[in-house]
């Protein structure tokens, strides 16, 4: 089974990235979140727009996304579960997690959506694990 | 405590047999699901019916369920929370766990429900881990 | 980056220490919840309330909090995700955790909210972890 051929440290690894890598992006601090990009990486957060390249396309990307946002106070947190993991020669390693964002007004409550699913390339070496490229799909685009 | 029995390795290979599993399921992969079980597997999906037994047995009556939603498109993910591990003697591991099933419609938002909990035993050995048993209980249902 | 700092075994005990702590808060076992924390542990479940401190005043206050729904039957589930781990010298550990609290009623829906942050220091010795301090704030209140 695929998952035998994964070293456990490896799954931890991956696990605690996201954990730090997305508390980074829901906190604003976007130079953090484009740190944890490869200097060449893709994101592209949403289906059907152009994605964005390199570390400083992400932050200026993700800059212009807060922008739309100036007048009405939010704050997200993007979850994640059930990392799956196919690791490819050369330190690369496929990860596909479901994700669901959470979305709280002052005062009110949260709202819970989009259903997504993240698809992430990590190059992961001893220094540590870096995204390579992420693309997201929706659930309701079917 | 209980969890420090848990070998490290053991508790992240569950975590990432889960991923592969209920992503299986999520896909309609259900022959891919039906193999996360032993040979004579049970599999009772919801309180109060009759558990489904070996793996073809599993395969069948995900079929059946699936042709209830023929006409009604669907995506469903099952999110799963605080695995909690019981070892017991000979390799086999109690697994209680929180799920959330989400439920996507095309352009729709996601309900989230039921809220259930999942009592697994586990089979853990050194080619990797099957459920030897799963049961389902529904926290509306108190 | 900070994830490298932290070794694979811990990563995987803290999330385990975690899911037996929340199904025991969750199940009512309040004397179990109260022993995860140290002796002289201080427990702060809502912004702007009094913290309870150690073991029996954690258990007083569950008590006195699980007393307002005497007449109103429910089943919570705390989710925790993405776990942040930021180890400090001496076997201390910073934890920060999202949390979303899932509010079951009989026969209905799964309510979810508030979304939560958990701010944790965890005490990391050979015989286990423990919480030392627990504190909550709530997304909505910003």
């Amino acid at each position: 089974m695929t998952e035998a051929l994964v070293r456990t440290d490896l799954y931890a690894q991956v696990q605690h990235f996201y954990a730090h890598q997305m508390q980074a992006l829901d906190a604003g601090r976007f130079e953090d979140y484009a740190r944890t990009f490869t200097e060449d990486g893709v994101f592209q957060h949403s289906p059907g727009v152009e994605p964005a390249v390199t570390r400083p396309g992400i932050v200026a990307e993700l800059i212009a996304f807060q922008r739309r946002f100036e007048n009405d106070p939010v704050q997200r947190r993007h979850w994640f579960n059930h990392i799956a993991l196919t690791p490819q020669p050369d330190g690369i390693v496929l990860s596909t997690v479901y994700a669901l964002v959470v979305t709280v007004r002052p005062g009110s409550k949260p709202e819970i959506a989009p259903s997504c699913v993240v698809h992430d390339i990590l190059e992961c070496t001893e220094e540590g694990i870096l995204t390579r490229s992420r693309r997201i799909t929706h659930d309701q685009m079917f």
